[in-house]
């Protein structure tokens, strides 16, 4: 799947941002900056130096590690005295992603390597991860369709009478058997999501979560999510749910109907559509995410849905989008104070949204991909609302 | 479900522990830290005096952080030039659990409180949650009971033809209908869990994950739990799940068979009963931990299994036993090298397994809490293996 030489062709960037940054190095000890730069998730560290040939220490899986890695240097992880013996003693600046890493690990190496200074890479490592190789792309489109797939049976098995977590279990298990991973990773520091939202009148909820709809949830232990509400007649029903294939996230959201909708929430709707497709034909190299999120800001706030738009009243989130790939909170994120431009190759889930705390959630998403025609859907499927 | 009164104690006996440390009081950021001493998963920090009433300060939600805490003290997150005036001049030196912040969160906070010193508190802060309270052992247990009844049910849905995912998933559905929030919570660095594990044919694999069975998972990006293998007539089907009720996780394994089984694993399934049965008697105050691992690892040597027990070869787990709780990987640990003595109130998931790289993997788990007595199953099921 993903070859040695794409491999190479990740290594090299990440040397030349090292170069820039005059560092020495990078130690990579979290799970998925290593799968990024080694094809394998094995429980390990990997040295990159800034010149030459990174090498890869595994504790466990050792077997599994060199079936699955195209690297050429792959060795047990070395005992605390032999481990300052693999990063040269010229090696004094090492980078580390210190968004991810916990204190006692930094302070764990900072003792193997007593001397050397370590600094922080995090921004940029984000950076170089969110434009994708056209293998990652192809990986993320095949995401988008399977995820797609299990959207277009939901009118087989959504029923009156079901509870919210009815139908998330029912969604779920159909995605599973579509070969979906389950474990959804998120990069940011207190942030955790199940595999997705299946939600109606327990939608319009506050919570922690970072998003324009959070859900009721099981318990104050797992706010988020299904609740344990019956999904009711002419409310909308949303469904905002993540594939994981081969690693790759894709998110999209759609809303089913039994019965009809309130006109407003048909409104909302539509505005929901107009501004997904002013985004989506914005999403060129260059453009500057700050400015679409204002854009999409803007169409609410014309439309009259100021305080509707992307959550809850008062805690109404700031994006209108987010990066996807082997996380489900790249870069870049449709923000407000994110100036970076847009790059060729990144992958973004746009998701407009409107919450009315007394009538429900509605809006979409989809997710694409950013080339010079503007944004490329990954997650074919029809956004209409389905009625039933 | 969990009272004022319940909050206070906990917090009076980390405010004891801080004192023994000559600590000024201890700032809780990470998510499930906050939520045992308050009560609320919301998104925010927990300030913690050494004496006197803990401040919590949310940045979202707010509204649902007053609602579901007990706690007197709620205000809404600080501004970074308000965030020292949260917290007295006096406190010099801070607490803070280092096993899973970041660097890069505990430099935010080392700048806002710019002099001060933070200390490592991650021993002795999973040292007192492992004990639980009457409260949280009825939780489990209700936890147990949601789990189990899950287990039961297996032969109803378990068919020839399935393959490994396709169990999990009706599983998974099965168990999120009881109630089951999903999300199992780790604090291991490097460690990942989805629900559980469905695997037969390939469960005698290598892997990252800390345990006897890993599975081979779908993909070298999630390499854990069920694969896309059909399941085997006259081969052990383990299925190694969590329950997740109230954010309470209990742990169980059972073996399934369509057939009959060879009798190695018949003779090495009696010996994880047997070790089940002696480390269950064991399971009482006082008993040292590591003293148990290592009757258990002698047991499975005498029955000549000593290369099979808790992994592949040379991935041997060693341990046999995890505390459970909030997180999957509580203290206390049945393991080499963990001296510490079992407390009453501790619940402990026992699992002897057994690997046999060409025939399949096999064993039983359930979780117990300590008592004088000895263990109290929490997860209320036969232990028979299912044959079907």
């Amino acid at each position: 799947m993903i070859t040695g030489d794409e491999l190479q062709s990740r290594i090299r960037a990440m040397q030349a941002l090292l170069k820039e940054q005059q560092l020495d190095g990078a130690l990579f000890i979290f799970p998925i900056d290593v799968y990024y730069f080694s094809a394998t998730r094995q429980n390990g560290a990997l040295w990159m130096p800034v010149e030459g040939t990174p090498t890869l220490l595994i504790r466990k899986s050792y077997e599994r590690a060199r079936r699955e890695s195209p690297l050429s240097d792959i060795r047990p992880f070395p005992s605390s005295r032999e481990f300052p013996g693999v990063i040269p003693e010229t090696a004094t600046r090492i980078g580390m992603t210190f968004d991810v890493v916990p204190v006692q690990q930094r302070d764990y190496y900072a003792r193997l390597l007593a001397g050397r200074e370590f600094v922080d890479i995090s921004p940029f490592n984000r950076q170089l991860r969110s434009v994708k190789s056209p293998a990652e792309l192809e990986m993320l489109r095949r995401s988008g369709t399977s995820l797609s797939a299990v959207f277009a049976e939901v009118p087989q098995f959504l029923v009156a009478g079901m509870r919210e977590i009815d139908l998330a279990a029912e969604f779920e298990c159909r995605l599973r058997k579509a070969g979906s991973e389950g474990y959804v990773r998120m990069r940011a520091f207190n942030q955790e999501l199940f595999q997705g939202l299946a939600v109606s009148t327990g939608g319009p909820s506050f919570g922690f979560f970072d998003g324009a709809v959070t859900g009721r949830g099981l318990s104050n232990a797992s706010p988020h999510g299904a609740s344990l509400e019956v999904v009711e007649r002419n409310t909308p029903i949303l469904l905002d749910y993540t594939g994981v294939f081969q690693g790759y996230i894709t998110d999209m959201t759609r809303i089913f109907v039994m019965g009809d909708l309130d006109e407003e929430l048909k409104h909302a709707f539509d505005v929901s559509l107009s501004i997904q497709e002013m985004l989506r034909a914005s999403l060129k190299p260059g453009a500057i995410c700050e400015e679409l999120f204002l854009q999409a800001a803007e169409m609410a706030a014309q439309a009259g849905l100021k305080d509707n738009f992307m959550g809850m009243p008062g805690e109404q989130a700031r994006f209108v989008g987010h990066g996807v790939g082997l996380e489900l909170d790249e870069f870049p994120v449709l923000a407000q104070g994110f100036k970076m431009a847009l790059q060729q190759g990144q992958t973004v889930a746009i998701e407009p949204k409107f919450v009315f705390p007394e009538k429900g959630v509605i809006g979409i998403e989809n997710t694409f991909a950013v080339t010079a025609e503007g944004g490329d859907k990954l997650t074919e499927l029809p956004d209409n609302i389905v009625f039933m």
